[in-house]
């Protein structure tokens, strides 16, 4: 038996040609890319190609694949007819999760023990294009409001964008979210990735996998909740209010929402590069945040020294989903529509390799057998 | 960091109090109590309350926790009506998956990291007392048949029989059932109860952590599917084509369900016990199973020398529940029932005394950062 420190905290688990997280460089990568230089440089559909076949597309795959995946946007019969009385129990992340699970019963996914690589592939694309729907349709139907069908002329982040609000957005907006979900799409061996590998591992369908990983994003902890930055940048409402609110969390024993990563210690990249489209995109927000950053992090240098405490992905985050008219309840749900894919492709590597995940516990309670009394 | 054997396999990830598994001495237990020795003594409740209160009750607390729990039966508005509209979409364990999501929304369970311990042990409760109702009320639906209201006067596995089949059992299955449900509520850390765990590790609600056990539990390789075993029974058909069988199907490199565990290298203690209950129960099932039991043994140690292939719960559980007048589409669901109750001690503990589950993994692909071509 070994031993593993709590949290499995730097134990290797598994293999993976997925990507990569280097905490100490800030840097991250999907397959050999720097994933902030394909968030440059490329289309999240080709990012997505690449993450699920591991490969870039050439000009034909790109326009194949992007064709592909604007098929499979529009929700199955069965879930279109129930999400109306599903869209408003719980929170829009219980929905997509409720969603998620109809999805694969509806559709009648195998158990991945049962399906060739190709099948489970479908399966994977298949929930990363229909998730924006998904989560369109929730919160238009939250709002009182019809959803509105997926467009097949628009791109993936357009689409969504025009599903949620029923109007073109421009193209700076389109391609600062397109940006954003491109960021988000895997990175590393986190909670809700290893819990749709261990679930896969057991043979289970794609379905079971990604409805167990969407829970667990939902935890506070994963570090995915985009609008409580907000919540706090709201709080703070001034630039020179910054110091002071921080003492005050500080003093409270609150974490401050927006700083702080297991991973990183140094600037999150996903910060740095979010930090340059919120600029871009500009705004009175935009502004607040870059000011109060500076005061945030010095004074947690100062406070909690040695912590290494900088921006995390959902100090922007925030800020650029704003810009681009997501409403707040909406974030950490679209987050989670990006991460689908980057959950698939390690649902197909997990299921190409398996082997059953059954870890081991110490058991530290009182020792057995101790005779059963009588009732 | 440290590099983990594949699976996890061997690898202590978590202190519990729940129970163990001695894999080796075919013994296993919930607290310091022998489980086995529980389904002998004690009533599904008992177990229940020992489980998830950390002790047997006193005759007063079994009165309070039986009261308790026989109100917690009834669907919540929201579920009973969508339910018929969910219960045909995948299989049975898909159903539960869906309602178990749409249950913790419904009822606005808050992430487990704002929960104290009595909100969650309520949540834990309310979620093992109320899977029985989602899976009769569903095994209902999918017959073209109306749901069947819980009854309080009945305890928990004759309610059960009630609401699946709306006459009431006699005493022997009823006891049966009731001692298959007891052993089967915890089995050490197993997939399904690691994947809780990691999705509460993350904060999030028990509704999430169960749901994602559900889909693990699904999985062919977790190891419940009883209704295998009895399929395989009936392809076998009678005592002297037992052999033939399973060296048939041993030569196409089929697993032969029912045996073999990847903990249990001597006889699994629940086939054991549940061998016994068949007996007890008889019919020419039990007699098939006892019959065939002996062969595959024998046939197995002579072709899969040093595997030490014996008969695994799942051999004599389908066996049972069929004698219990479970369908036989019901068996790993009724399994999962037992287990909502293990699970949800689990998430209680994980809880209690947290960090957050993220191990690493070794990036295997070609290095990067390899420069992105423009599309």
């Amino acid at each position: 038996m070994i031993e593993a420190p709590k949290g499995l905290e730097g134990v290797i688990v598994a293999d993976t040609h997925v990507g990569d997280v280097r905490g100490q460089e800030g840097f991250f990568h999907y397959r050999q890319y720097s994933a902030v230089e394909l968030a440059c440089r490329r289309s999240f559909e080709d990012v997505w190609h690449l993450v699920i076949e591991g490969r870039l597309p050439d000009a034909s795959e790109a326009a194949g694949f992007a064709g592909e995946v604007r098929l499979l946007r529009t929700l199955p019969d069965g879930l279109g007819r129930l999400l109306p009385d599903v869209a408003g129990l719980g929170s829009p992340l219980d929905v997509l999760r409720t969603a998620v699970s109809l999805l694969g019963a509806e559709l009648g996914w195998r158990p991945a023990y049962d399906c060739s690589p190709s099948e489970l592939r479908a399966q994977a694309v298949l929930v990363g294009a229909v998730t924006p729907t998904i989560l369109a349709a929730t919160h238009r139907l939250r709002c009182g409001l019809d959803p509105i069908a997926p467009r097949r002329d628009l791109a993936h982040a357009a689409n969504y964008l025009f599903m949620l609000t029923g109007a073109e957005a421009d193209a700076a907006r389109v391609r600062a979210l397109e940006q954003y979900l491109i960021l988000t799409i895997d990175h590393g061996f986190n909670s809700s990735t290893f819990t749709a590998r261990v679930i896969v591992s057991t043979g289970a369908d794609l379905a079971a996998a990604i409805c167990g990983a969407i829970g667990a994003l939902s935890g506070p902890l994963h570090g995915g909740a985009p609008s409580r930055a907000l919540d706090a940048l709201d709080e703070i409402g001034s630039r020179n209010r910054a110091e002071d609110w921080v003492r005050d969390a500080v003093e409270r024993g609150e974490r401050v929402p927006g700083f702080g990563h297991r991973v990183y210690k140094t600037d999150d990249p996903r910060s740095v590069f979010l930090r340059d489209v919120a600029r871009r995109l500009g705004g009175p927000l935009a502004d607040l945040a870059t000011s109060v950053e500076d005061t945030v992090v010095r004074v947690l240098a100062e406070v909690k020294p040695g912590r290494d405490l900088y921006t995390n992905v959902e100090f922007y985050a925030g800020v650029v989903m704003d810009a681009c008219g997501i409403p707040r309840s909406m974030f950490t749900p679209t987050f989670a529509a990006a991460r689908t894919v980057g959950w698939g492709a390690h649902v197909m590597e997990q299921a190409a390799d398996n082997r059953l995940i059954r870890p081991a516990a110490r058991y530290v309670g009182a020792p057995p057998p101790e005779p059963v009394p009588a009732a």
